[in-house]
C-alpha cells in the first residue's frame, strides 16, 4: 500500500465513522426532544447497534494497519495528516487494549443502570442503584489495568476527556483551587450583602414566550437559522449532527434566569461547533482539543459574557420590555450573580460550581484507586459536602444520586467542567488584553469581534492542538487558578463590597 | 449450519437491517421537519452510507446462503417462518440480480436528479430535467432486464410495490375504471348543481390554532402521544422509526380542508403502523403487504371515513366551534366533496384522482416499454389531460414535473395509489356488512369498533399474506372497481342529485 493509498483508507475510514456518529447523535437529540415515551426501548438498541458499528470500524485491522503505517512514516506527511495519524494512532491503540466481551459488557451494564439510576434518583434511594454503581467501578477499575497509562490508574480514565490531563497535575491544582475558592467565600460571607441577600421569587413566563426568548439571545450572539436550532429537553444539551447543523436544547420549566443561563452556555458550544474549519469535516480534528477546552467555550458565554455587567447593560432593557420586568438594574445584576451555597451541581453560582467538581474528582479518585467503597459513598458526600458548603443534602437524590455521569460509566469527566471554566476565565483575560474596549461591543451587543478572536485562537485549529499547548499558545501560559480567582475577586469585591 | 443456527443468523440478519433502516427513517423524518437549512448536502451522506450499508447486509453471501438453506427445508419451518424466508428468498434473489455497478449508478443519478426536478419544477421547464429523466428511464429500463419477471418488462418494477401484480392484470382493470369513472363524471357535470358550484375561499387560521386542530384530530381517531407525534413539513407523509414510534407530518398553510384531509390520511398509515403485531417486529413482516393495503389504509380514514356524512355529523360542531365558522352542515358537507376537474394529483378529488393515476400508468408503460419517448412527454401529458379531464396544464410545473417519483427513480409505484383507493371502499362495505349500525359509532366519534376489525382483518398480519390473497381472504373476492364506481355514484348522486 502507497502512502496515498493508506491516507484514503484512513479518510474512508474516518468519514464512516463520522457519519455513523453524526447518525447517532440524532437518535440522542430525538430521544431527548420529540420521541414519543414509550419509544425508548427500540431507541436504546438503534444506539447500541450503531456503537457497535463505530466501534468495529475503529478496531478494525485494516484501519490499524494503515494508520500504523503512516505512524511511523509520520514525517513525510504535511502537517494536519500528522495531527490526524497521531490522534488516530493513540485512539486506535486504546481501543484495541479493551477485549470485545469486556465494551460489551461495560455498554450492557451502563444501559441498565441508566434506567436503575433514574429510578433510584426519582426514590431517592441510593441502596436501589449500589449493586449497580459497584458493577461499573469494578468494570472502570478494570479498564484502568487494560489501559494503564502511567502514574496512577485515575489517570486512564481522565485521558479519554482531557488528553494528557493527570490525578500528578490536577491534584495541586484543585488544591490550591479550593483553597483560595474558600478564602474568597469567607470573605463573601463575612459582608452585609451576603447576610441580608435573598433568593428571589422568579416569576413565571408562559412557555412560548420563553422559547421565543431563547431563540432571540441566541441569535443576538450569532446563531441562525441556516444552521442552528433551539428546542426544549428535561437536561440542557448541545449537540452536532453534522456540518452546519448544531442543536442546542434549554428548559423554560425552571424560571427565566435558567433558561436564560442554559441557552448562554449551549450557545457557546454551538459557536464552536459552527465555527469548526469545514477542511477537518469528516476528520479526527472536527472536534474540541479537549472537554476542557469544549466546556471552556461554554463557561465563557455563559459565565463571563452573560453574568457581566455589560452585557445586562445591553441585555436589560430588552429584556424589561418584553418580560415586562418593571426592574432596576442594579437589583437585577446584583440578584443574578447573588453567591449561595446549594447542593445542586448544575444549579451552582461561579464561585461554588468548582467546589462541587472538587468534591466529585476527590470522590472518583478515591473509589478508583479503591480507598473509598462504594457503600461508604452517601455518608462521605454528606461530610465532604459538610466542610466545603456547610450544608448537607436531605436525600440521596440531591445527594450521590444528582448526577447522570456514573451511570453511563463516566469516570474521569468531571475534571473537565472546572478545567474549562478556568479556561474561560483565562481567555476572557487574554481577549480583553489583544482587543481594546472589548466591553463596548458587548455593551451593544455586538459579538462579532468576540467570535472571530474565539475563532482565530481556538476553534479553527479544531482539535489539532493539545489543550495544554493551545492555551499556552493563546495566554502564555497553561492552566492557571490565580487568573480564575482574580477574577472572581475583582467582581465579587463590588458585588458584596468587600 | 443447524436449521436452528440458521434461523438465528436469519433473525439477526432482519434486526440489523431494520435497526439501521429504522436510523434511516429518523434521519428523513428530521431532513423533512426540523433540519436547518444548510445541512443538507451532510444530511444526504449521511442516508446514502447508512442506505449502502443496508444494501451490503442484503446481498451478503452469509445472509443468502442461510435463507437458502431453509428455503429448501421450508416445510420445516412453522407458518410465521416460512412466510419470511418465502418473502426473504424473493427479496434477496431481486436484490442480487442488480449488479453493484447498476445500484450506485442508478443511486447517484436518482441522487442528482432529485435537485434537478426541483429546480426544474421551481422554473417550470422541462428541459432542465429531460436529460436526468432520460438516464432514468435508460437505467429503469436496464433494470427491468435484470430483474426480468414473465410478461411485460414495467411488471419488474409494478412488483416491487405491488408483489404479484402486472400489466396483464392491471391494464384491464384500469381501462374498465377509466370508462366506468368517465361515465360517472359525464353525470355529475350535467348537473345544475355541477354548473353552479364555487370554490369557497378558505378562510386563513393562525398555525397554532390548526396544528391544535390536528393534534385533536388525530387523537380523537385513536392515536396517543405515547407512540405518535405529529409535525410540519412541506409534504405530509407518514414514517415509522420503531415499535412505538410511527411520525405524521402535515402542512397548515393551504387552508383548513388540505390540513384536514393529510391528517385523516396520515393518521391512516399510523394507525396500521402501530397495530401492527410487536412479535413481528425486526422481521420482513412487520410490514404492510403492498403499497396498495398500505395506502388502502390512508385513504380508508381520508375518503370512507373522513369524507363520509356520519363523521361531519360528528366533527363539524367541535371545528364550528374551534374556529368559529358560523357554517351550514349541508353546505360544508357538499363543498367539502365538490367535484373540480383539476391539475395536480394531490389536490384531486375521491373521483378524480383514479384518472390521475391512470394517467401516469399509461405513460409509465410507454416509457418502460419504449413506444413513448421522454422528449414527447409534455406534449403527451396535455393531450391525456385534455381527453380525460378537459383541461390542460398551463406550465411543466402543473403538469410532467409535479410528482417527485421519477426524480427519486420510483417507476411503478403509482398504481399502487389507486389500487389502494379502491381496496380502502371494498374494506368499508365489507366492514358496514359485519358491524352493524357502524354509521353510528362514527356519528359518536367511537372508532373503536373500526380500529380492531381494521386490526383483526388486516394489520395483525403484517406482510405475512400477499395483497391480493388478503383482500380475497377479507372481501370474498380480489381488487374490484364495481365496488368502488357503486359507492362513488351511491354517493354522488345525492350531492349532485341524478
Amino acid at each position: 500500500m502507497t502512502t496515498e493509498q493508506d491516507l484514503e483508507l484512513v479518510t474512508r475510514y474516518q468519514k464512516e465513522i463520522f457519519l455513523l456518529s453524526q447518525t447517532s447523535s440524532l437518535l440522542g437529540w430525538d430521544q431527548q426532544t420529540y420521541m414519543p415515551g414509550k419509544a425508548a426501548q427500540t431507541r436504546a438498541e438503534q444506539i447500541s447497534f450503531l456503537s457497535s458499528l463505530i466501534h468495529e470500524k475503529m478496531i478494525s485491522n485494516e484501519f490499524f494497519e494503515a494508520v500504523n503505517r503512516l505512524y511511523e512514516n509520520k514525517d513525510k506527511l504535511n502537517e494536519d495528516n500528522q495531527a490526524i495519524i497521531r490522534k488516530l494512532y493513540k485512539e486506535i491503540a486504546k481501543s484495541r487494549k479493551l477485549p470485545k466481551e469486556f465494551v460489551e459488557e461495560l455498554s450492557k451494564t451502563t444501559s441498565l443502570a441508566h434506567n436503575v439510576w433514574k429510578e433510584a434518583k426519582q426514590k431517592s434511594d441510593f441502596n436501589i442503584f449500589k449493586p449497580y454503581l459497584k458493577k461499573i467501578i469494578d468494570l472502570k477499575r478494570k479498564q484502568t489495568d487494560y489501559i494503564h497509562l502511567s502514574g496512577h490508574p485515575y489517570n486512564s480514565l481522565i485521558d479519554d476527556f482531557e488528553e494528557g490531563m493527570t490525578v500528578e497535575k490536577l491534584q495541586p491544582f484543585f488544591e490550591d483551587l479550593k483553597n483560595k475558592i474558600i478564602d474568597l467565600l469567607e470573605k463573601i460571607e463575612s459582608t452585609e450583602i451576603y447576610k441580608s441577600q435573598q433568593k428571589e421569587n422568579q416569576k413565571k413566563f408562559p412557555i412560548n414566550l420563553q422559547l421565543e426568548f431563547a431563540n432571540e439571545l441566541a441569535k443576538s450572539l450569532g446563531l441562525s437559522n441556516e444552521n442552528f436550532r433551539l428546542d426544549l429537553s428535561e437536561h440542557p444539551f448541545t449537540t452536532s449532527i453534522g456540518l452546519n447543523d448544531v442543536r442546542i436544547t434549554t428548559n423554560v420549566n425552571h424560571g427565566f434566569l435558567k433558561n436564560f443561563s442554559s441557552v448562554m452556555h449551549e450557545a457557546g458550544h454551538a459557536i464552536h461547533s459552527i465555527q469548526l474549519p469545514e477542511e477537518y469535516h469528516y476528520t479526527i480534528l472536527w472536534d474540541s482539543p479537549s472537554y476542557g477546552i469544549s466546556e471552556s467555550q461554554s463557561r465563557f458565554w455563559e459565565n463571563l459574557i452573560g453574568k457581566g455587567r455589560p452585557f445586562w447593560h445591553y441585555y436589560f432593557p430588552k429584556m424589561d420590555e418584553k418580560f415586562k420586568l418593571n426592574g432596576d438594574f442594579e437589583k437585577w445584576y446584583n440578584t443574578a450573580n447573588f453567591v449561595f451555597p446549594g447542593k445542586i451541581r448544575i444549579e451552582a453560582d461561579e464561585i461554588h460550581y468548582c467546589m462541587h467538581i472538587i468534591l466529585r474528582f476527590e470522590l472518583e479518585k478515591g473509589l478508583i484507586e479503591g480507598s473509598i467503597k462504594v457503600e461508604d459513598l452517601p455518608q462521605i458526600w454528606s461530610k465532604k459536602m459538610k466542610n466545603y458548603f456547610g450544608i448537607v443534602p436531605e436525600n440521596d437524590s440531591e445527594g450521590v444520586l444528582q448526577d447522570v455521569h456514573w451511570s453511563e460509566g463516566y469516570f474521569g469527566y468531571f475534571p473537565s467542567y472546572a478545567i474549562g471554566s478556568v479556561y474561560a476565565v483565562q481567555l476572557y483575560a487574554q481577549l480583553e488584553k489583544e482587543i481594546p474596549n472589548i466591553e463596548g461591543d458587548i455593551f451593544e451587543g455586538n459579538f462579532e469581534r468576540i467570535r472571530n478572536w474565539l475563532n482565530e485562537k481556538v476553534h479553527k485549529h479544531g482539535a489539532k492542538i493539545l489543550a495544554d499547548d493551545l492555551i499556552k499558545q493563546i495566554c502564555g501560559e497553561g492552566l492557571n487558578p490565580n487568573v480564575f480567582i482574580e477574577y472572581l475577586k475583582e467582581k465579587y469585591s463590588k458585588i458584596y463590597q468587600f
